[in-house]
């Protein structure tokens, strides 16, 4: 019985899970009315022709959405991939937690916004849920190669639970701008994972010989610093709307442009020999993406964007070199993919962006929009002003916020998602840390051997990836990943 | 003189077609309108500016057209590149073929669409190209590493003749709904090729011990499998509109996540020592959207896209573990890909879907979109509606068809797919038999070194792949794959 | 001193010129009005709701714009991976030069069409931006493996110079049509490239043991190729509008599908044994894109798309066969990825096909449209027709030229652009030959170990790549690619 449930344990949770979605997805979610063949606008819209047929949200918000995916499936998926024994488990499990956590994500981000007790659902709920998944994977970087699929899915679970509200107070009732989700996403995505990774620690993690890469996995990873880098633009302006949203993409595209020249300028300098550090390549060239993502569609003019991304690389470079290092060595934190460097860090700036941003934002700079951006800025009762002769412009009513308590209501929710993070990831650290979810140790660290059937050549790349040990002499360990293979 | 041919043979029969394909084209194909500068509401369009020019119908669809295009050519390119000495072949000949089929496809479905003797060419043209080729790299996957390039040629040739009359006669005559092709494309493709799989069956194949994968090809093919889920959903809804495209959108996303999602949950609990097996996580992830393919436009509710993507991952992966080695073994049908488990019970699935889905089809549920949906079940003469005070709707004739008659068809449909795909795959087996197109055999089958110029590196990956045998050992074997080389 | 100075260049001189771009964007660079805050009609436009929303030139533009994105940074670095010992540099100094290009090309091209004194960018500021950046591009396919990152930072920041000047005279002046960029983007990137090649020549080039590929590197190097060949429809057609596009996407997608079938039977037939040639398919399938490029918005009918493709598929693989080694031994040009058959000859075609197009349109092809093609040709006042009872179309003022006209100065402009991109070539080939900027010879050539960290795998890889040595031979000489190791 013991030894049934030991080897069913996964699938059992998982299907179970599976379930309970279904379950409540047959009770809760609904077509939103733009998708529902019910709707009579649908109807007629379609003999109208292909023009009107193409106001359908769909039309406007999917390459953007696809590109977000891309990044989240693609993107995360392969820029993990850069250990040379975790490939399968970089690519795979983070399609496994991203498909996972998208349904659930649905299911609880719908709940805090219920019409008539039903979640409506359009490519809008695709998109956010896709932004959740980041966080979770984010998380995933940082425990990358130290825990176990079961694990993963607990972590996903829980943390999806913490983000989901942590988000809904900084948007319903702190009413922020973080367009590019640098705080709720991603700042949040780091330090959860980096809490649990300290929960997770031991002596096993440091000594492991597998957490490197081979030249081939190098290059693997950089098909997923590409794509976030390329659609990193997509994924700072979907959510914005019309000059919002061309504004977030040109900032985007310039802080990372800068945060990419920066990176090699810096990752040379700092290594013994003047070489390019690939991590550096693969990570802080992302950096301005982050960086950039609160106050990617604020007024910050494109200069402000290049500064940005500068600043970005540099400190990530930096974080790489010196910080991560010492997070292991000092606190007991070890980040495999360095997301403090790549999320955190830069998270952190971006919400500093964010509040300077907010604290410079005035009608003059901003027009009328201001009250589009910083919606409690708008005057405390709808208000309509004439543009032009016999024109006018309605603002929707505000907290009739100033700039100062806008900027000051910035820092407390950057404030706050730091403190949910790493409080629900010490929790969830504990969670997970009970044997009974089957978490890696020794020689199953960094390793796919564990938890997936490999190819032949996979133990002898154990061999050849050896260093400074002869080939002989390593025959004996290539047996030892198999040591205790009846785990996921 | 025969040498001559021997060598050239490849190329003639090639470039011949490719020929035969510029002179049709020239006599034929012509610029729809809304790609024709003639077309004096073009001209017009450009001074009325921008926000009209993008009322052409290639600004609406070239996203989605876009997101096909790469499904098709690294979707399905990379998806076969697992293999471990076939690499440059699937990836290769994958494009050869998609590129060689888009000029075939565009002219055959357009001789049954000619407009005053003339084919006439729109984006909407290529992405039906695109769709077809689909069909004839799914027949590829289950023909993998057993076929000459010039048996590929004539099976594509061949291939899409069957394919277009079969979509043709079930959208004209029978008039079904499939908007993702899962009948048409999947089924067709599947079947297809699984019987020219039998009739080109021989015990070579069993035998050879080159079709495995290396850790890395492993890691390449899942490019194909990510880009292939990613972009699913724009395969299901790039010919739908409004609402229909949008719920698409959504039902294909949502199938996908849960089938993603249990095919890991099964994957784990069927192997030995509960470990994920890549072939599952490469191929058994995207039955959802073969099996959502067929009733992705209809009012399936978001619940009932999980459980097709539930159902579809289960059956998927009890594919891949006992019915693919049934099948060779019973049935000779070799199945390198396991379209069978992908593409073949997947779209049987879709196919049932469709049918249940159009037997519960009413005008309760669908509204007047019920007869944009299904056309055959609008009356038999045109009917216009009052929807609001003085508007109307008007909707065109159909057949007047019951929900159970729509199923019915539905049903006959799937049944036509299914004998024209394996009778035309059967006949197409027979002539590519031949002696004639060079059909490699032993030491030549799921090996590029025949077809290819291959890097120094290739011979030594044969003995590096080697297993349970000593290095030394297999030194002589190098020499093997390039005993028959003068073959294409 | 000189020792401080000699590890910091790399980084001062990019730095610098980050800081100087900084400074320009600061006092040069505003957001255009569409991404403005300030203007009202954008605050207007929100209210209003969705639809006109999406008038905002970002949504129309942004999705070919990410797929000349992906292009840039996926397509060309991962083209150039094939060589088996410099993929980190093929992949991260392809991201380095286009991030940097792209500022700076922002600025340059800005200065010459300044609004105010300010340079107003918008969304077609970054796909031109992008546009220039692949002409660096393949201008370091022609050195790769040649250079140090120092030299091509200089080479990238005087060939912006040169590219912009001469196409703001062929555009502005001799104005002639070049939507795809075939003149002003592949023929003058190239001949650049060979150019500077011919003056960095050196006997150790043609001697390196290490300018080949392992077969994992070709299969990285297709990547690349693929998303090359499917967004360059987007590459040929994302300036054009309406119609004009409608038709550049057709006329690329079928010149690609034909290119790609030819260049696979051509090379078949061109090898000894008949087998494909892995250079060709993943170089010679794209000549169709740049062949068509110039004249993929007139209207050439679908069959001259097909025969341009053709065409271009052949001279490109015969390129690859005899005029590659006769470039480097005749003349001294060494081309690493043979630009000139993918970029340098099938973009004169491109000029050519211009040149037969231009004079071929007449207004009975083209209706009214002709005009905005060609907008030199239209009568040199402003024009209203009337096109229906009571309906008018306006003509501006061209320069009142006939075909004839049009045909010359495509040619003169084709010309122009030879003499410009061998000039700039050579002087700035002689600038960056100096000592001073770290240029690799002997054993770093074509090798990554003079400029990264590598994984420890790299070093064995030089073994394991040695061909018709014996194993132990070769393990003296693993040490050699370190033995000059400070610069970058």
């Amino acid at each position: 019985m013991a030894a049934v449930w030991k080897r069913g344990k996964f699938t059992a949770v998982v299907l179970l899970l599976q379930l309970i979605f279904i379950i409540l997805f047959g009770i809760f979610v609904r077509y939103e009315k733009s998708a529902d063949a019910r709707a009579i606008e649908n109807s007629v819209d379609y003999r109208r022709g292909g023009a009107n047929a193409n106001n359908n949200p769909v039309k406007g918000l999917y390459p953007m959405f696809q590109d977000v995916h891309v990044m989240i499936f693609v993107g995360f998926g392969f820029l993990m991939t850069f250990l040379k024994r975790y490939g399968f488990s970089s690519v795979g499990l983070n399609m496994l937690i991203a498909a996972f956590v998208i349904q659930w994500s649905i299911l609880l981000s719908g709940f805090l916004h219920l019409h008539d007790g039903h979640i409506e659902l359009s490519i809008k709920g695709l998109l956010t849920a896709d932004f959740a998944a980041a966080a979770v994977l984010i998380t995933f970087g940082a425990l990358l190669g130290k825990t176990s699929p079961l694990q993963l899915i607990v972590i996903a679970f829980l943390e999806i639970v913490f983000f989901t509200l942590n988000e809904w107070v900084g948007l319903t009732f702190i009413k922020v701008a973080d367009v590019g989700g640098s705080m709720f996403v991603h700042v949040f995505g780091a330090y959860f994972g980096l809490a649990a990774s300290r929960v997770l620690y031991s002596v096993d993690i440091e000594e492991s010989r597998k957490e490197g890469s081979v030249y081939h996995s190098d290059i693997f990873a950089m098909i997923g610093t590409l794509f976030l880098w390329m659609y990193w633009p997509s994924f700072n302006s979907a959510l914005a709307v019309g000059d919002d949203q061309h504004r977030a993409v040109i900032n985007t595209y310039l802080a990372l442009a800068s945060c990419c020249v920066v990176s090699f300028a810096i990752s040379a300098v700092l290594s013994k020999d003047t070489k390019f550090d690939m991590v550096h390549i693969q990570n802080s060239t992302l950096a301005g993406g982050v960086a950039v993502g609160t106050c990617a569609d604020m007024m910050i003019e494109p200069f402000g964007a290049l500064v940005i991304g500068t600043v970005a690389g540099t400190l990530s470079v930096i974080g790489y070199k010196y910080i991560t290092p010492l997070l292991a060595s000092k606190l007991k934190i070890h980040d495999t993919c360095g997301v403090n460097n790549l999320h955190g860090m830069p998270g952190i700036l971006a919400g500093l962006g964010g509040i300077v941003a907010a604290a410079l934002a005035t009608e003059d700079i901003y027009g009328k929009s201001l009250y589009i951006t910083f919606p409690a800025r708008a005057p405390m009762f709808n208000t309509t002003e004439l543009y032009e002769v016999n024109r006018f412009l309605t603002i929707d009513a505000g907290d009739g916020r100033s700039a100062g308590a806008q900027a000051g209501m910035q820092a407390a929710a950057l404030a706050m998602t730091l403190v949910v993070a790493i409080v629900g990831g010490i929790i969830t650290g504990f969670i997970v840390k009970l044997g009974i979810w089957d978490g890696p140790s020794g020689n199953n660290l960094f390793d796919d051997g564990q938890t997936w059937e490999t190819p032949d050549d996979f133990e002898e790349s154990l061999i050849e990836n050896g260093v400074a040990v002869k080939r002989g002499a390593l025959l004996g360990d290539a047996k030892e990943p198999d040591d205790d293979e009846s785990k996921i």
